[in-house]
């Protein structure tokens, strides 16, 4: 049997804008790969008439209704009596969730639970209990009519917690079957190449399904499956992500990875190599990049951000003739800046960014957007250059370029083609 | 009159999760600050029933509909045909409209407009027409039985500039007076206490009106005042601007600056001061964050990530004997570094930063989120001590020690306490 789902979001702080509702987009996500399909998102403040209305709709056309937000002890928190109303449910209080709260007010807080924190532990009778070990409101599920009903805490922290851990193994027993997924990175193709080589897979399968999803400077695509059990979706996946591999090449970065940074570090790691960076334009953020990972000191020795030809001369060596010959965005000074980077830095490998950012050109005239990237080993030192952002800005610009150089470097260490 | 609007977004992508609905954000939070109150969002599909459907909801319950996405030439773009339809207007086509179009193909995407691209220009009859010089569909609005309703693109980037340009201007003529608001920035002290502090005015005040947005690592306060023109608004927020500043002392930043680092980066331009960057647990994110803003080669000289004893030796010159004494993570190595930088980069100033960011704690035991932050002039070095993330993992470790950064940076250059 299919279901339809109705996210309610309660909360005004969604209304005036001080906050985006990702709870949604984020259980959306969710029932996606369930094969639970959304027909709504409702967004409505604290207010129980209101909320008593949005409820009112989306029973009439919803089987599961998911509500985030107005689980917490303030007066404004309401949705458990708002549904408990329109449901016709009694609440009733749980002396043993009240001692929890009590606990964590006294354990996490270092202070007495303040009165009003009972009302988290008045639930629904019969309900699902769902139990918070993240915060100190608990959420719950009943079903009514052929509705399921489920509450869940707003802070998003909360809620991805108790959607995953919760709300997930509730919705499991609604559906029938195993539902299995693939995120498969792609770097260095645009959407719609992606979407025209894929066209047919992506409108024609029901199961296995694939979709692609709108990433910063990269795409992203879902394989899903469902099947009797997790073997069954693996192999209904398994030539869907083969055919994936096959049509777009070594655009495919990985599956099931964080991010290009994290493939890069992983084949470092793997053939026990370092790393540093000498960076101009990007200011740092390759190394941010890098050092965001845990564990990033066995693989990172250190970088230099070379703002000024002073820098890039005295501490990464770069000679003064080349800077005033070549200028400071050119592929000599690139060269320059890896090699000596792997030497202070004593790296096996160097990666070197020299551009302009914008919004100006530099002083040669220089167009925005225009980057070189080198890279140095013991054998050899190679260089690139890249036309990077397309006039979208500086911030387009930066983060172009630090995806250009941890594709280049993943390229080098598999030996695949420099682009 | 006071006014109750709806926003409407229409796109299948946002009900499967792959996007959030981040312009019901950015449109809220335009519509607060003109006064018009929002009662709910709705998200709906590419489905034509279904947008009708909730159509008819929101005409009984607003009286301005704000509608984002679904101005698109593919055939799942519906929602002018579904507006018209269920509000009785008929679509008429607008040659001008149409030659914009083509020559918008010809000139940016150097080919001949799809013949689909037709639908884009037709509008509803009688309409204002919201003209987009960002993409191609452009926006309309128009009035039924006292309900507006605009249209507007979906693309985040179209859609806030087709909302502040084309759509304010219209909602302005329906509302009375002028609406002016001004942004106060907070660091150094949590939202609860800024909200204890200031409970009288954020709950009492009508006009003007004093709201706290959540923002990462620090809080923002909106003061936001109508009047019959700008000058009287401006008489109406300036008690209140002086009263948070006074309430709150020097954690106050800024009202309407960018960020920690846009302010620092000021007072540097303003005294002719240069900067440099001694980076270890953070990586590179101190320098990348002062590089994002534009013009940041005029006060920044350069940076250095000393993700090792040898590059904080060889490259900052750290002495070894300071290194295995105290340990890298120390005030020593903290104040050596900062000088160190000062000297390689030749800067004025030069901020360092070691600590531990985690997961683990380093080799001696020192716990996560101990920071040592040091801070070299011509004529002193000094040091604090910090306890960064309250052990919400290494990304907050590393945002929250960047901002403290950047506060010691700000306090040192107004000869304010630090903290």
């Amino acid at each position: 049997m299919s279901h339809t789902a109705e996210l309610i979001a309660v909360g005004t702080e969604l209304l005036l804008g001080n906050i985006a509702n990702t709870d949604a987009q984020m259980i959306s996500e969710g029932l996606s790969t369930l094969g639970i399909t959304v027909h709504y998102h409702t967004v409505v403040g604290d207010n129980p008439q209101r909320l008593s209305e949005a409820l009112e709709i989306a029973r009439r056309r919803a089987d599961i209704i998911i509500t985030t937000g107005g689980l917490g002890p303030t007066y404004d928190d309401l949705t458990k009596q708002t549904i408990c109303k329109t449901f016709h449910r009694e609440l009733e209080l749980h002396e043993d969730i009240l001692e929890e709260i009590r606990t964590w007010f006294q354990k996490r807080m270092q202070k007495k639970m303040p009165e009003n924190n009972t009302q988290q532990a008045m639930l629904p009778v019969g309900c699902t209990i769902f139990d918070n070990p993240v915060g100190t409101a608990p959420g719950c599920a009943f079903e009514e009519g052929g509705v399921h009903v489920l509450m869940l805490p707003g802070p998003p922290f909360e809620c991805r917690y108790m959607f995953e851990n919760r709300a997930v193994p509730y919705l499991r027993q609604l559906t029938d079957g195993v539902i299995v997924s693939h995120e498969i990175r792609v770097y260095g193709m645009g959407e719609s190449a992606v979407e025209e080589k894929l066209h047919g897979p992506m409108t024609t399968l029901t199961n296995p399904t694939l979709a692609p999803y709108a990433k910063t400077n990269e795409v992203m695509l879902r394989a899903t499956a469902k099947a009797e059990t997790a073997e069954a979706a693996e192999e209904l996946l398994k030539p869907l992500v083969r055919q994936v591999r096959e049509e777009l090449g070594d655009v495919v970065y990985g599956v099931d990875v964080g991010s290009l940074e994290e493939v890069v570090s992983e084949l470092l790691r793997k053939r026990g190599l370092t790393l540093s960076t000498a960076e101009s334009c990007t200011g740092g953020l390759v190394a941010k990049r890098i050092t965001d990972l845990p564990g990033a000191s066995s693989i990172f020795r250190g970088g230099v951000v070379s703002y000024t030809d002073k820098v890039k001369s005295e501490v990464l060596g770069v000679s003064e003739a080349i800077l005033s010959k070549y200028g400071a965005v050119s592929e000599p000074v690139a060269r320059a800046m890896a090699e000596g980077c792997r030497r202070v830095c004593g790296s096996d490998l160097a990666v070197s960014v020299t551009g302009v950012a914008g919004p100006g050109t530099d002083e040669r005239g220089t167009p925005v957007g225009t980057v070189f990237i080198g890279l140095a080993s013991e054998q050899e030192t190679l260089c690139r250059q890249y036309s990077c952002g397309r006039g979208r800005g500086r911030s387009r610009v930066r983060t172009s370029t630090a995806q250009n150089v941890f594709d280049l470097l993943r390229r080098y260490l598999l030996r695949l083609p420099l682009i």
